[in-house]
């Protein structure tokens, strides 16, 4: 399985983040080609290390060839792009790929 | 769902790291009571934001109650301590909730 991560640091106004994230950029992000499932968590406490992380978002991908499909999709583009209007400076977009251990 | 989440930088050795992780570490996490699943996901590419993340694993509990006695199991205390063997300096903990969009 191949993930799109976004890890975002706490904004200013925590419940205006979290209304344009539902109501705006959720719904961009369900329309990305290939999407498996999307799993959302909001992060409550650091109890280690780097302090001010806020949400983390991952998008799932069955495998190689649908997650580059998607990266490519322009509804990604428009996801992607939608970011600098409510998480500009906060965000660290990474991509990865599950693993058995 | 709740969430133990470990955000690890990337290790001066990232093969040792890996060893180390499966052979050792992993086991302990396993042992930890009311895990519901774990979820490793080795990190490829940042694409915006902070450089530099490695792996991130994320342990799941299936409710409040279940996860406060995890923290509190000796199991985790040692899966814990066993982040400095390997981990210094290197990783972040939080904990999060699984929440619905």
């Amino acid at each position: 399985m191949k993930k799109l991560i976004a890890l975002y640091k706490a904004p200013a106004d925590p419940a205006a983040f979290m209304d344009y994230y539902a109501g705006v950029h959720a719904p961009l992000v369900g329309k990305i080609p290939g999407l498996v499932k999307a799993e959302i968590t909001r992060i409550n406490r650091t109890l280690a290390g780097d302090q001010g992380n806020f949400l983390l978002a991952e998008m799932y991908f069955a495998d190689e060839d649908s997650f580059r499909a998607a990266m490519k999709s322009p509804e990604n583009a428009a996801t992607g792009a939608d970011l600098a209007n409510f998480a500009g400076g906060l965000v660290t977009v990474m991509t990865g790929d599950v693993i058995e251990i």
